[in-house]
């Protein structure tokens, strides 16, 4: 805890000298443990305190910053190239602008420079996106869809980018060497009951110690009853949700979003609805810390069964029924 | 339930006519309810739907909407005379610009307009914006400062506003004909852990049944292990988090903030800190639903000792010592 504020302060003063405020006004932590390191760093030399302004005494060589600009637009090249959208691995990928919007706030939590991170299920192609918006991050994918998965590493490869991709059905347990070797974990998790435990207690698995996990949830197909589960599961893993950021994250309309609904409600409105043309499924974007040891609440492997990936309120999964 | 939708759907439809994917974007709720509401409508008459358009068939008288602009203007006027800031009631009024912020959230998020609403402390004057902002709604002030309440009793009545403010301190249960009598609850509680459950009990006594609390938490002041206890409690009584929006409220800056810290913290350095000139102590906005029947903690009334307001991580919080 001190030591990152230590890093937070003195990455802050080597972009320029910062009275007091602005240092408190820049750092979300305990303004108690934020004066403590502030007066450490100045008892210890490394801080100087003059008309009002702290300066940092020794120049630092920070990494040159990737430009986010550069980051967005070879992030479009490369992804003009994914393989096509697979309802059945329940993909629908957020929208271009707003996997970047992700990465700026992971960024301004100080989650993702210098972080080992770990993505589950990765359509988006967030690995690509973090890895080309920043200087120093370790992406492992675990992903069940072996095209996307021979995509990323492919595409990491042709880009020198620090991302690797596993083939992983959630359903599984974490394989020993992976767990508790994370400091960040990202996903947008299947939205029943089960199929959220199950993903969120992966990410537990992942973690290290003050690990932090981001997730997509809806109030779309997650009624308010099963957030208050989702919310006790984190609580119940050590974990504090820091934010829940409403309609976050859009999601690219797709030709399957009116055949879903007419599968799954048989509502006889939906056959005189045309397909979206623009944005319009959306979830909130969630950020949770664990306190100490995250403990997982299932570490086992489940039954891959339909009650994982259905119930009663999802509605947007497809399953091309002449094909079965 | 179903009713808040149908009322947030002919709401939206008053202003025009909506395809269906325009109607699912602008309503929180699982999709699976508003598809059902949207054909009851359609079988019913209420609503027609032609060219992917739902339109409604009666045309509503709706409440002339008050001008956003306009009640900060007056809103300036009126707060010019409020009486002067007591740091004995842990008064730090909110920015004005982010007064209105909060209004224009709970107002995007159905919580204002023909709502009940109750504030447990009102140094920021909240009672006064909502009711110069909003065409419909009845505000109740719990406040333990005698000069405010007169003061705001006196503004509500020269300026025709339906707000009316109580002496009451946190500390003495809520009155039984103040028990569950209303639909939104706001306050900036207290941050000791005692401080904060008894202050979201109050607002749990207050609430209906799918009652909406709303409150200011800091990182400043409040560790996030305490963080974890308060969204504990908010589980325990019922409720579901829907929104935490990190560092949505800024504070007026005040002669008192060095003088606390110096007060609070013994460490050399602070001696030689001016006084803040910008904004920079904030607070995240939360948002909480309860499901069902709201269930307080703690109905009791408690000892109004100093562990109710002070604790290790208080450093804001600032006494006259000259003077006692």
């Amino acid at each position: 805890m001190m030591l990152k504020i230590k890093d937070q302060i003195i990455s802050l003063l080597s972009k320029g000298d910062k009275d007091f405020w602005d240092i408190l006004k820049a750092i979300d932590v305990p303004i108690k443990n934020v004066c403590k390191v502030l007066q450490d760093l100045l008892d210890d030399g490394t801080l100087t305190l003059e008309a009002n302004k702290f300066h940092l005494t020794k120049t630092l060589s920070l990494k040159e910053k990737h430009e986010q600009k550069d980051a967005i637009k070879k992030f479009h090249e490369i992804s003009k190239l994914r393989p096509e959208i697979k309802p059945e691995f329940f993909q629908t990928p957020i929208l271009e602008s707003d996997v970047f919007k992700r990465v700026e706030f992971m960024r301004s939590r100080q989650d993702l420079e210098n972080q080992k991170i770990a993505i589950l299920g990765d359509d988006d192609l967030l690995s690509l996106a973090i890895s080309l918006a920043t200087a120093e991050t370790e992406v492992l994918v675990l992903e069940i869809d072996k095209s996307l998965v021979e995509f990323i590493n492919k595409a990491a490869n042709e880009h020198g980018l620090n991302v690797k991709a596993l083939e992983y059905n959630a359903a599984k347990p974490i394989p020993a060497h992976l767990k508790e070797k994370f400091d960040t974990f990202i996903t947008d998790p299947v939205e029943t009951l089960l199929g959220l435990k199950v993903c969120l207690s992966r990410g537990a698995s992942l973690l290290k110690s003050n690990g932090v996990m981001y997730f997509g949830l809806t109030m779309l197909e997650t009624p308010l009853n099963i957030w208050q589960e989702v919310e006790r599961a984190l609580l119940d893993m050590n974990f504090v949700i820091t934010d829940i950021m409403r309609n976050f994250s859009f999601y690219e309309p797709t030709e399957y979003d009116i055949k879903a609904l007419r599968q799954n409600l048989s509502l006889p409105f939906l056959e005189k609805i045309e397909k979206p043309r623009k944005p319009w499924y959306r979830s909130s974007f969630i950020r949770a810390e664990a306190i100490g040891k995250p403990k997982p609440l299932i570490e086992v492997e489940i039954e891959f069964t339909k009650e994982f990936y259905f119930d009663d309120y999802q509605v947007t999964f497809y399953s091309d029924e002449s094909s079965t």
